[in-house]
């Protein structure tokens, strides 16, 4: 018997039908002889139709006044979903994030979890109930105030209680069959992935994939929880991602080992804008004083590229990417600190997407990348910014050129869904 | 400075516009140098659509997980009371029940009150926030689960915060100007009261008057708080509720002692029934094991009368009035205990409604009662059943005579608006 955290997230959960279907397949969980404990996001719009309530009473709510109003929305579907289970036949209880343990900073809206102690959920299954969990929220060490943890809250709430329950995996369920080699909506011949390592997984979180966000597989990482992405209304094998290929049981093939292909995935990202400071004197400190700019406005930017010097100006230009909702923020700070750093001008472009090839492969095969710039220029992709890590390379292009770059990645390195199988490298750069 | 603890219901929080006009009525009473601590209700219909929700998934659901789901009303609306009181400038922080040390017995969905530790709300307070409380909810002591306190829990929070922080007085906004002397719909001459005892309360209470709860009362009685009712649109002086006539401060006046009047007010009640068990045996022990069988099913009986016994059969008649809501479970336990209690049949009639007159000052004055009967007399209403107490006389009628006989209660005692004054007793019976 082993112990199971499941994660379902609003859309799930969107009406009383989906609430009926998510019990349905915890009592499975439970039927199969494990011990669950389930996470659960507000229903469908609530958190949307609380921040409207919001708003019309006042346009910059207070973080902590916010955080008690969303976090009204979990009590709904968790509570909703404890009768359906018990409705069912089945002992459950439901728990705030409170109750359940989740401690946090104090930063409201985007608070951080610092520990859990999860002695009630623990006493909850023991006595041989399904503890239903409210994602998103927890409370604040110091103050004892209740907080929300921000975007991708409620799979951190599941990773974090599955850490701290040494559950034997955490199963996310979402609205599709799992990570897939690219956006299915964009490329049709996306393969879903088997199994990823917690490694690739996060470089295609960090470059723009979201069925799982970066915070949320880095604290798996950490505390090396298994998680299984799958969709809540299918009941298919999702994608594993751990730290070792693991072995499925399949009811047609019996045991299958997963093994990791070269080449995870193609990620792609237009929610960033690209700003250039133009004329800059090119001399050690410049570069330093811009991104001190931006940090201490709080923005976090992504990729930089630094001009060759023009040496008849000893003048440069840099340019970086940055989230276009912080686009306006950037500018604003920049352009006040102008005399300070000493430049020409700015320029703003939020016409931009990044395209990112991910693969532990990609490490020792030198060839991963001429093949990437080869597939884009087929393409006729311009490439503006170039940033690589050792499992990753991305390119930014024009946004329009997006879909086209993608597909011709994704076939080029032979993840197409019907290609034989995927391109193999040998030892050798080519 | 004193300390003000305000209560506010859910149609007086209906909306954001609601919501903004009590935040506006909260501040003054803090720009008047009061702390105030304000106890609010869920908005307007958010509890019923709750309940729907919950119906939705479960028919029948369980106590714990349906106190979880409706507390998530008063979080919505205490969440956005604090944020639209910050908006005009004032600190303001919201706290659940639990929060607020509201400590209840565990009976889910009608808990009672056991202490109140309202060490946090002290603290916020003192250091100048405005308090914002859940109302109707609670934590229990030894499961630390979540309670709500059933009908009235919001006016019960505001005194039981009041009594625990040694409030100056409990003020209950609502959407009427105060208690009157008998409902305003039924008798349009009803006039506002100034003051009134706790006991007159009690018995108003008790007998139909819906204003105020008889739990919130008997509590604010046993602290010796001081309950201002009043209306959350007018702003005008309401009812004074307290062990001794208070003096008022109006503007136009200067001090004004508020006297107390012999009859305090008309109430009424359609809500209950009447059973009769007939051919009841004339022994002693026979009342005991109905009243028995109907306490077990736990179900509060008002008014009980026995017929004087027909010495030809040895039988007699046995009627009380219990709630309407209560009279399908009353019929079936009576009926399974047939045998063992031993009667020849049950009658159920819910077409009857009663009629009370409330007044310390009827303790004296025999005339009361003669007077009462003989006004109902004249406006041809036929008495079914008899209950009297010390302040409190309540006769049982046809359901269709209740608003006439109200109305000639009200007029015969001198309550009329238009009255000169009202009617005056002297030492002796009449």
């Amino acid at each position: 018997m082993g112990l199971v955290v499941q994660k379902y997230g609003g859309s799930s959960v969107a009406d009383a039908e989906g609430i009926k279907r998510v019990a349905k397949r915890i009592v499975e969980a439970k039927q199969n002889g494990n011990q669950v404990v389930a996470v659960v996001s507000a229903m469908g719009d609530t958190t949307d139709e609380l921040i409207d309530l919001a708003e019309q009473v006042s346009p910059m709510p207070a973080g902590r006044e916010l955080d008690m109003l969303l976090t009204a929305g979990e009590r709904i579907s968790m509570a909703l979903l404890a009768m359906a289970i018990k409705k069912l036949g089945h002992e459950a209880q439901s728990f705030t994030g409170s109750q359940a343990g989740v401690i946090t900073d104090r930063v409201h809206n985007k608070a951080r979890i610092i520990d859990v102690t999860p002695g009630r959920i623990k006493t909850s299954v023991d006595e041989g109930n399904i503890a239903i969990v409210a994602g998103f929220q927890g409370v604040s060490q110091d103050t004892k105030d209740i907080t929300t943890l921000g975007r991708g809250g409620s799979d951190t709430t599941a990773v974090a209680l599955a850490a701290a329950l040494d559950a034997d995996v955490c199963e996310i369920y979402t609205d599709v069959d799992g990570v897939f080699t690219a956006d299915p909506r964009v490329v049709t011949k996306a393969r879903k992935i088997d199994w990823i390592s917690f490694e690739d997984m996060l470089e295609l979180a960090a470059s723009g994939s979201k069925v799982l966000l970066h915070r949320c597989v880095e604290y798996a990482r950490r505390y090396n929880i298994p998680i299984h992405v799958r969709s809540s209304f299918s009941g298919l094998q999702g994608t594993w991602v751990s730290s070792e290929p693991i072995v499925q049981k399949t009811q047609q093939q019996g045991e299958k080992q997963v093994e990791q292909a070269l080449i995870s995935g193609v990620a792609h990202d237009t929610s960033e804008a690209k700003v250039t400071v133009v004329g800059v004197p090119d001399k050690p400190g410049e570069a330093a004083s811009i991104f001190r700019t931006i940090a201490d406005a709080e923005i976090n930017i992504d990729m930089v590229v630094q001009n060759v010097s023009a040496a008849s100006t000893g003048l440069t230009d840099i340019s970086f990417t940055l989230p276009k909702t912080d686009g306006r923020k950037a500018i604003d700070a920049l352009e006040k600190n102008k005399a300070g750093i000493g430049f020409d001008s700015l320029r703003y472009d939020d016409q931009i997407g990044k395209i990112s090839l991910v693969g532990a492969g990609m490490k020792t095969n030198p060839g991963v990348t001429a093949d990437f710039f080869k597939a884009l220029a087929d393409a006729g992709v311009n490439i503006e910014l170039i940033s690589t890590s050792e499992i990753r390379i991305s390119v930014v292009t024009r946004a329009d050129d997006v879909p086209e770059a993608v597909r011709a990645v994704h076939s080029a390195f032979g993840l197409d869904s019907d290609s034989d199988e995927a391109v193999v490298y040998g030892g050798t750069g080519r």
